[in-house]
């Protein structure tokens, strides 16, 4: 007799397959009946089928599924989206009984899923495996429990902090291996924020460019009173959406191209334009500033994860560290680490927030 | 037909178990005859018995030595030191094959103890798994070979490679178990060297407190015109040397208890304070500075290895940095990274310099 935290860690394993999910939870599922598997599924792609659906299909006789198991990473959804409510299918299809990782923290499912189905005879157990099938969908999860995006600050540094020798040179310090492995983070967020300072000297792209994203992230320039004009590729290259959070009047009447917004106020602060953001349903943010960006950010308390590709140099003397300010600071921010690895010539070490 | 390398690594296994052997190299040794193991030994503190010796001693019967092989990690001594020559006795012993994993860069042995062997009618070989062998004495080697202690910067930091909040308060980072490490760190180094600024303002012992050394470190204050009375535990506990290089008057003609030395000259660089340490026979510096004191290293290209203790912290602001000055860099100081580990709290990386 298996546990069901065993059929729901094949849930969880599927549910890691999903790919560019985009809004959507990246959610996995199992069939069962009399202890043996009848079916798996996952959610592929934004706008695909749900996960239950998936492992309804791949059923071979409908008719075994009366009176099966049903195993779900997150909550089925009781609301009529792009496809029929799963929790009215799961009723149809004669399941009897349905164990869910986490209940769905969005507005519209938050327990209704699981009403539904106790409403019309299905036994339902909750929270098998929660901490892990949480750990599959932390922007999405952090987005609708906050109301706010998920926050990450990226830099490279060198073993003594710094990012750059000085403000005016743009050092390459990770190689093409460790680039490739910031290519494939920024394919997991929905908008990527750099500093006026950024989008002007270095005239990034910021797009991803080994995969091919149905969905790239918004470009966000937070540009202050900032001349922003000479970030042409942001400007004009049409590659993905470019949010440009300005307080000049020049720049908000300056003309752009159709892939750009412009957010005019005379005073932005970073809690307002992360509040835009939401609202605009941005789930994940990827800040990959210069020294006062990722102090900004820090001092508005406004960061959920630290990912630093850390090169094996010593830069030292006046040379620009990865968060400065003048800024008097009177307690260190605690952080509980993630994962430490070698990527490319970089020791990568990821933190979340304690 | 077990091969050379295979016996090598038995010697070198061996070598590594050598306690506080100080000045001296750690050394290990394997008598074998007919493809079958005789003895093994090793060099186990200083002053005790040659690897060589002790591996004698561990053959039963003597008539057995006749006809052996000896492997051996270093070049047999030819000096006559705390005991007779290595190699005068291998050639008693009737060995009639020497296997050297590394020359002793020693100018006292330095192909001596090979020449000596060799007009003796032992057949040699040398650099047998010479790299491995090599860096079981990295300070012992470097200073013989570059004619300068071999010089590590310890430091603790956070994630964004700040030691302290400011220059005016003291922030523990490590843990009990990442502090556990430091000392044993400690232990291995002949001397322990501090800027004026932490002799002074943390009082430190700059002792090892987990376990009892027979040579305990010698401890080093950078003093340059700092007033340094307060340093009251390295000036007045006697628990190690004291040596105190100094630019004032006023500390020159201080009184100092009896484990203390002043060193004074007007103006002191650091090669310069390298070299009387050199000359004092100090094989290993640990450098635990303040930012300007490593960066005053790096500056000087006085530097070797960094091992950094890295806390799960972000400090920010105008924190302090670990290395730092108002000096423009020119260029990034490439490293190798030597091991990345979990210590404690913190994250520990070895680099060395390319």
């Amino acid at each position: 007799m298996f546990s069901d935290k065993y059929w729901m860690n094949i849930a969880i394993k599927k549910a890691q397959l999903g790919g560019e999910t985009y809004k959507n939870p990246r959610v996995g599922a199992v069939i069962v009946k009399n202890n043996h598997l009848l079916s798996i599924g996952y959610h592929h792609y934004f706008g695909g089928d749900h996960a239950e659906v998936n492992a309804y299909r791949n059923v071979a006789n409908k008719d075994d599924l009366k009176g099966a198991t049903l195993f779900v990473t997150l909550e089925p959804c009781s609301h009529f989206g792009k496809t029929p409510p799963c929790s009215h299918q799961i009723v149809q299809w004669g399941i009897k009984k349905v164990i869910v990782g986490q209940m769905d923290p969005h507005s519209l499912v938050a327990g209704k899923g699981i009403n539904y189905l106790l409403n019309h005879g299905v036994e339902v157990i909750t929270g098998v495996n929660e901490a892990t099938c949480k750990n599959i969908n932390v922007s999405y999860n952090y987005f609708y429990t906050h109301q706010r995006p998920f926050i990450t600050l990226k830099m490279s540094q060198t073993l003594d902090g710094k990012i750059a020798l000085n403000t005016t040179t743009r050092d390459y310090l990770t190689n093409d291996k460790a680039n490739e492995d910031v290519q494939n983070l920024r394919a997991k967020y929905q908008a990527i924020v750099v500093g006026a300072h950024t989008a002007v000297q270095d005239n990034p792209r910021l797009t991803v460019r080994n995969q091919h994203l149905s969905h790239p992230a918004v470009r966000v320039i937070i540009a202050g009173n900032t001349d922003i004009s000479a970030a042409k590729h942001l400007l004009e290259d049409n590659a993905a959406p470019t949010y440009i959070f300005t307080q000049s009047l020049t720049v908000k009447n300056m003309q752009v191209a159709s892939h750009c917004r412009v957010f005019y106020k005379d005073s932005w602060n970073l809690a307002e334009i992360m509040k835009v953001l939401y609202q605009q349903n941005i789930q994940s943010v990827l800040v990959e500033g210069g020294s006062k960006l990722h102090d900004a950010f820090r001092d508005a308390n406004l960061f959920d994860q630290v990912i630093q590709y850390i090169v094996p140099q010593i830069a030292g003397g006046d040379s620009l560290p990865a968060f400065n300010s003048l800024r008097h600071v009177e307690k260190m921010t605690h952080m509980n680490v993630k994962s430490v690895d070698t990527v490319g010539n970089a020791i990568r070490i990821i933190t979340q927030r304690k």
